[in-house]
C-alpha cells in the first residue's frame, strides 16, 4: 500500500525561509506552519478531544511513555488505536518515550540548567545500555524495557499518523566527546527504529530527530546522516540551547541541511517569542504544552500581550479577555467571571482559559500562514 | 410591577400526591418535578454555564455565603447580576447563607450524625444572637454580619429568580425546648427577611423555609405559620432526619400542610433512592450536589445502576457508559477512555462524567413528569 503521507509546499516567502505547506495524513491535513497541542495522557488538560478538534487544532501530540504506563498501549490497540480511543478523527503524533525516560535519568534540560548541571538522581531508571533503557513503572513497579524496537512497536499499537524514533536525550552539560558518543548511539537507535517501522509501515509516517546539541559540526553530521535515510520528516530535538539566541543560531545552520521537500518539526518549543523567528528559518510545526499550561495558571494570550487573569484589575473587568476574539470563552464570559473562577479554583476556569489560549494559537498560525503567502514574513 | 413569578399545576397524579407543574420566572420556565443542579461558586464544578444550560438544566442553585466572600455580591451587582455574571439566561435560585454559617458554628448535620453530637469548634463564627451571625471571612479575615436583612440585600445584589430567607440551622442533637427556641428565632428571621424582600421585590420570588426537625408538632407549627405569610413558595429545610424513613415520615405530615397552589422545594436532597418517594408526597424540586460530586468520584448513573468507572472491568470496556444515553459523553466516549482519564486524574474526565450525570438527572425528571401525567406514579 502506498503511504497516504505526503507533504506539499504551497509557497515559500520571498522575504525569508518561511514556507506554507500542507501535510497530508491518513486522518487529514495539517496546514503548516502550525502549532501542535500536547495531550500527554491522551487528552488535552481540561479539554476533551471533540472540543479540541472542533476548535481547529489540526495535530495533537501524545506521549508514548505516559500511555505505555497508563492505560498501556495494548489497551489502546484493543480500542482500535489512539484515534478511536480518544475519539479524534484528525491527525495525531506520538513521541518515542526517549525524552521522558532520559529526563527520569538525568532530569530535564530545564531542571539541569536551573541546577547548574547537578544531576538529579532517580531510582526508576535501572539500566541504560546499547540495547535501550530499562526502567520501573511509577504506577505499578513493573520493569519496562524501552528500546528502538519496543518504542516503535508501542507506537504501532497507538497508531498515530506520525511517529518518532527512539533517541537518547543527552544532558545539556556534556563535553563534545560524550555528546558525539551519545549522537552515535542516537543515530544507531534511529536507524533501528526506522528498520522496525519499515517492517510494518502501517500507514504511519516517521520523523527523524536531528540531534547534536548546540554544536555546529554535530548538528551538521546528524542532519546529513539522518537525511540519507528514508524518513518522512525531520524533527529537531536534543538540547536546543539555553536561550533563544543559541536556539536561533542552531536552527540557522541546521534547518538548511534538512531535505526541503519534507516537513520538519521543532520539538517542545511553544513560547510566543520564538515562533516568528523559527518560522522565518523554515520550521513547519511546533509542539508545546506552554499555551495550555499558561492557561491553567491564568495567563491568557491576546494580540495586546498577556492577560494575567488573577490580577486585581480583572475583578471588575466586565469584558471579554479579548473583545476581538471569537473563541467560546470570549463569546460567553468576561474577564471578571474568569478572575472569579480562578480565585475560587474552579476547574471550569481552567477549561475556559485553555479554550481561549488554544484558539489564540490556531488564529496565530493562520495569521502566520497568511503573512507568508503574502510575502510579508 | 406585577411579579412575573407564577406557578401552575398541570396535573396531579391519580395514584399519589405527585404533581406536574410549571414555575414561571423572569428567566423562563422550570418544569416540575425537577432537579436543581448546585453551582456553589457561580459555576457547576467542571462545567461552564453555557453547556449546563444547553443540557436542559432549568434551575441552578448558587450559594450566597460563598459568593459574598468571593467575588462579593457587590461585584456581581456591578456585573449586572448573577445571570449576566455567569452568562445564564435561565432561572437561578440562591440561598441565604444561613446553612453555611451555622455549619461553620455547629458542623453540618451529617458531620454531627457521624460524630454522635460532638460539636465541631470553629473560630470563624464570632457571635450568634437575635440580630444574626457575625463571622470572619476565611478568605481575607474581614468580619461579616449576616442578618435577615443583609442576606436579603445580598440576594438582591445577586438577583436570582428565587431567593430564600435567612434561617437558623439547629443542630440535629437538640432537645425539643431548644428546637422550639430555634424555630421561633427562624420564624422571626424569615418574617424579617420577607419584610426586607417586599420593600424591593425586584421581580424576585421568595420561598419560605419550613423548619421543625423531625418533630411533628413543630413542623406543623412552622408550616402553618409560614403559610400565613405571603411567600411565593415553600422550601423544606432544617434537619430532615437521620435516614430515609425519618425523612419520608416527616414529609408525609409536612407537605400536606403547605399551600397546594405554591411550589415547594426539598433542600439538599439528591440521592436517587429518595426522589420517587418524595415526588409521590408532592415535592416539586430538589437541589443537591450529589450527582456532580458522584461524577467527580467516577460514580456514573445509569438506568441499570451505578457504574464505578474506576473498576478494572471498565479498563477494556469499549462502549458508552450507557449505550442508550444521548449525552455528549456517551455519544463520543467509551467507558475505557473515561476509566483511563480517571486513572490519569485528568480534569477532562471530571467534566465528561459531570455532563453524563447531569444529563441523567434531566432525563430522569422528564421521565417522572411523564409518569405522573400518565397517572403511573
Amino acid at each position: 500500500m502506498e503511504s497516504s503521507f505526503k507533504f506539499e509546499i504551497l509557497h515559500t516567502s520571498k522575504k525569508s525561509g518561511a514556507r506554507v505547506g500542507r501535510i497530508h495524513t491518513p486522518h487529514g491535513i495539517i496546514d503548516t506552519p502550525n502549532f501542535v497541542a500536547v495531550g500527554t495522557n491522551a487528552t488535552l488538560k481540561a479539554l476533551d478531544s471533540k472540543i479540541a478538534q472542533d476548535m481547529g487544532l489540526q495535530l495533537m501530540f501524545c506521549n508514548t511513555y505516559h500511555l505505555m504506563l497508563q492505560p498501556g498501549t495494548k489497551t489502546i490497540a484493543q480500542a482500535g488505536g489512539l484515534h478511536k480511543f480518544i475519539n479524534r478523527s484528525a491527525p495525531i503524533i506520538t513521541d518515542s518515550g526517549g525524552f521522558q525516560v532520559f529526563s527520569l535519568a538525568y532530569g530535564t534540560v530545564k531542571d539541569e540548567l536551573k541546577s547548574k548541571g547537578k544531576k538529579k538522581q532517580n531510582n526508576s531508571v535501572l539500566k541504560i545500555d546499547e540495547e535501550g533503557v530499562l526502567f520501573r513503572s511509577y504506577r505499578d513497579g513493573q520493569k519496562i524495557l524501552l528500546t528502538p524496537e519496543t518504542s516503535v512497536q508501542a507506537q504501532k499499537e497507538l497508531g498515530a499518523d506520525i511517529i518518532i524514533p527512539f533517541d537518547e536525550l543527552p544532558p545539556y552539560h556534556i563535553d563534545k566527546k560524550d555528546l558525539k558518543k551519545s549522537l552515535d548511539r542516537t543515530h544507531c537507535w534511529e536507524k533501528r527504529s526506522l528498520d522496525e517501522h519499515l517492517k510494518n509501515p502501517n500507514n504511519q509516517a516517521m520523523y527523524a530527530v536531528v540531534h547534536g546539541g548546540i554544536d555546529k559540526d554535530l548538528r551538521e553530521h546528524s542532519a546529513n546522516y539522518l537525511s540519507s535515510l528514508p524518513f518522512d520528516g525531520y524533527a529537531i530535538g536534543g538540547s536546543l540551547g539555553k536561550n533563544h539566541t543559541q536556539m536561533f543560531e542552531m536552527l540557522s545552520y541546521t534547518v538548511p541541511l534538512l531535505p526541503k521537500d519534507k516537513p520538519n518539526h521543532l520539538l517542545g518549543i511553544g513560547d510566543l517569542a520564538s515562533f516568528e523567528e523559527c518560522i522565518k528559518l523554515g520550521i513547519d510545526t511546533f509542539d508545546s504544552s506552554h499555551p495550555t499550561r499558561c492557561a491553567r495558571h491564568g495567563l491568557l494570550f491576546t494580540n495586546n500581550g498577556m492577560v494575567r487573569i488573577l490580577n486585581a484589575i480583572n475583578k471588575t473587568s466586565f469584558e471579554a479577555i479579548d473583545t476581538h476574539c471569537e473563541c467560546f470563552t470570549c463569546k460567553h464570559y468576561t474577564r471578571a467571571y474568569l478572575h472569579h473562577l480562578f480565585k475560587a479554583k474552579e476547574m471550569t476556569g481552567y477549561s475556559l482559559a485553555t479554550i481561549h489560549n488554544l484558539h489564540f494559537m490556531v488564529q496565530l498560525f493562520a495569521t502566520y500562514r497568511k503573512l507568508i503567502l503574502e510575502d510579508k514574513l
